[in-house]
């Protein structure tokens, strides 16, 4: 793969004037063509060996465009609030919003290849690693990106060259560390593992392009033109095409309805009943038991709680929630409320809003209503094109199980009622004061769609209930059963984990 | 002030429970009647004592209301990412939109409060700090915050019975640390400098509620009614008054006119002009310079630059930042576009949207318009209400010393053209093709508010221009001259800082 960039390849300055000012131009068009319409965000993923003018050529790359809508980000060691999250936050943190582009320096690549070119993880836990950010590129470029992957290559006499210049000139010389010798040590093995990791993870929807890093002039139009076709393919695709290219082959048909007409949910035993009595027992020792659990030091430096809660309306979710938080002090828990995204959430891929309230290490998250949206309300509503559902499952597993893989205890309730239990709810909601706010025409619309939504909801459970993170139905008829239900898997799952 | 609070308050259980619903209800009630119309921010600070329940009162809040739109924030020591930049910027992380309540666990006032008890600063320096604070609040509350701030007190007997009643439990003995201890022996200090804090920054739209600690329900119950007072009272308050209860006095009229008409904006030179050669001359040295500067060892630990770009359109605000982009490493700044707020920016006070994109110690923000939009556009388009604009050039003065008072260089620039030259770079805009979306309706509109704008920006400049803060008046009718002026102000800032 990197032949090709051992050619010493080379614009002659002639050429170069020739070619700039149109190429600018062009740049300069598409960038202000997306940007008013704010169609697309443009991922520009930057790698390659260090002296191949990775740096350089981003700089021109600015300078040709206009600064002021693209950001470029170095990933350098973590910072503490990075360090305290799934390692994938720091990434959802800089990502575009549509119509503007971001500059990544170093990206989700860096770690698994230098974590196997010093051999602390196995060839085939690289290739798992790989998996997951093929598909993470994927859902990317499925939700509307156009991602670019520009590999700066230099061969390894080049490169030794290349670093002796830097560092025999004054100038230059702080450029070149002794980390970058230890890296050049290891060159042969790092040019095999870059070399497969590229191999495995260049797609159509997020290319490599390998660039001989040795000339400026080259490196630069190269990388120009790279960015600029994959705007111009974008924004010259048909408008029917909307601003989204599908990235993959069309999602398996859902299976069809079982014969019998018998859903999950429909097992749900909702007579299940508890008595006040053992109910006060058996809430106040679990609470206590949480709270325990919650201040051990290993929760409090490698452990954080994501709870989702989903369920009909007039469920109780609110409720359990509100059991949960009794339990813990106000500072160590936060209720995030979802409701319809806001417009910097809707310029980004559907999860960017979930990931950006992921809770640091020693703390919990309660989510009332969650990412579920997608495969509920969305799906029932219409409010999205069937395929944008469909992938979505597989997507919030690849979610979920990257937050479980690093130490983050995802719990799922999902609360069932009958429709006559909600419609008692419902009146009595109307009647009561302070909470007939809660009760919208909304509600009684929703109503008419149980069955779409029983429907909706068991595809969900089946799809998404994972080793990893696990549904949990609760039978919420009674809401003293319910809640101790949620408070006694919570403490369950914590306790498994620690 | 203390001493009210040294009364042995107490609430029997039973007059407690006949309380307690009522408060609720109407707790409860004022949180809902907030959020559904988004009305304003709560912002309850939470000082006082260890050991005076601080926690258990908020807990007892949290539990009260719906958890849901609470956030409660602890600030322990500040994470890297805060050291990186001025104090107050973890306060406005933390601040909740409107419509929301939000809860601070310790504030602006623990550190200056404990840095005096210590002696690490001067009486003189907590007046000057205690005086920055109140002038932030009035600035917040001038937004529609509505502040209530809760200090928690003992007697130092009944701290020190406290803290070896938490002691002595195995189940709550953690709590007490060496460091409570170590503060402990400071008791009559720390009384006394808090004292001092609390009475000078008490006022009307913020003001401290001393709350004796002893008995979990006197306090709980104070508390409540405190939060529920604060909140009936702005919800109660006429329409006509709109969400913002003006605090202070009104603000003096600005000066009239000069009565010779002459303006600032005159003074400048427009004449001045740069040939080809001496300008890539110094263009040059100052880009070598600059890139030298931004990577000095002190530069990258202790200070950023914010550098803001004010002027009429096609003044050259863009061409002058990417002249200055062109000397720096894409890693190293951001370029930040100011256009219409966001709608979770119009949720907050008018400068949040600002601080969140303040930069990291070692890195530039380059402002292509900015915090001045609020006594330029705002103001001569009518916007806002004349006392929002008035009262701003305080806030912002507030707002860059606090920058500036910790080592980030703050540079201004106002670009200034003739209006012919305007006329004539707009036609040339309309010529060019990449150009032309540059040039819209808005900009011939604003032509016809030349004057207007000549005021305000007279103003702001008179008003503003601080020794911490100086504005450059820039000449920019030729770009050459302009673009190697803002170049070497730049540096001589940040070279004089260093």
């Amino acid at each position: 793969m990197f032949e090709s960039a051992e050619l010493g390849h080379r614009i002659d300055k002639d050429v170069y004037e020739r070619e700039l000012p149109a190429l600018r131009k062009a740049l300069l068009d598409a960038q202000y063509e997306n940007l008013r319409a704010a169609r697309f965000p443009v991922v520009l993923v930057i790698g390659g060996v260090d002296g191949a003018g990775k740096g350089e050529t981003v700089n021109a790359l600015l300078e040709w465009m206009d600064p002021r809508h693209i950001a470029a980000h170095a990933f350098g060691p973590p910072t503490d609030e990075e360090a305290a999250r799934a390692p994938m936050w720091r990434f959802w943190r800089a990502l575009p919003p549509r119509g503007r582009i971001g500059i990544l320096f170093g990206s989700w690549y860096t770690a698994p290849i230098v974590e196997r070119v010093f051999k602390r993880i196995s060839g085939g836990e690289l290739d798992r690693r790989l998996g997951e950010i093929e598909r993470f590129e994927r859902m990317l470029a499925d939700e509307g990106a156009v991602i670019i992957k520009l590999w700066f290559h230099l061969g390894k006499k080049q490169q030794k060259r290349r670093l002796e210049e830097l560092a025999s000139s004054p100038r230059t010389a702080w450029r070149v560390t002794q980390d970058d010798w230890d890296k050049f040590a290891h060159y042969d093995r790092f040019a095999k593992v870059s070399e497969r990791a590229l191999r495995q993870t260049s797609l159509a929807h997020a290319p490599w392009i390998v660039i001989e890093g040795g000339d400026a002039r080259y490196r630069s139009l190269t990388a120009g033109r790279a960015l600029l076709g994959a705007m111009r393919q974008r924004l010259d695709a048909p408008p029917s095409a909307g601003t989204r290219a599908p990235t993959g082959p069309a999602p398996a048909p859902l299976p069809a309805a079982p014969v019998d007409g018998v859903r999950l949910v429909d097992r749900i035993d909702l007579t299940q009943k508890l008595d006040k009595d053992s109910y006060e027992d058996q809430r106040e020792k679990l609470e206590r038991k949480l709270n325990l659990l919650l201040r051990r030091k290993r929760f409090l430096s490698r452990h954080s709680v994501v709870a989702v809660f989903e369920g009909a309306d007039a469920a109780g979710k609110g409720g359990s929630i509100r059991r949960i938080t009794h339990a813990l002090d106000a500072r160590q828990y936060r209720v995030i409320p979802v409701a319809a995204p806001t417009e910097e959430e809707r310029a980004q891929p559907y999860l960017w809003r979930f990931w950006r309230h992921m809770p640091a290490y020693g703390s919990v998250a309660l989510f009332d209503r969650s990412w579920y949206g997608r495969v509920l309300v969305e799906r029932v509503e219409g409010l999205i094109p069937a395929a944008d559902w469909q992938r979505a499952y597989a997507e919030i597993n690849d979610f979920e199980s990257d937050l479980a893989g690093h130490g983050v205890v995802v719990v799922k309730f999902w609360l069932q009622i009958s429709p006559e239990e909600q419609l008692r709810r419902f009146q009595e909601r109307e009647q009561i004061g302070f909470k007939n706010f809660k009760i919208t025409p909304d509600d009684w619309r929703n109503r008419d769609k149980w069955d779409a939504y029983r429907v909706a909801m068991s595809d969900m459970v089946e799809r998404t209930s994972t080793e990893l993170a696990p549904w949990t139905l609760v039978s919420a008829e009674d809401k003293r059963f319910a809640r101790i239900t949620v408070l006694r898997t919570l403490c369950d799952r914590i306790e498994a984990e620690l």
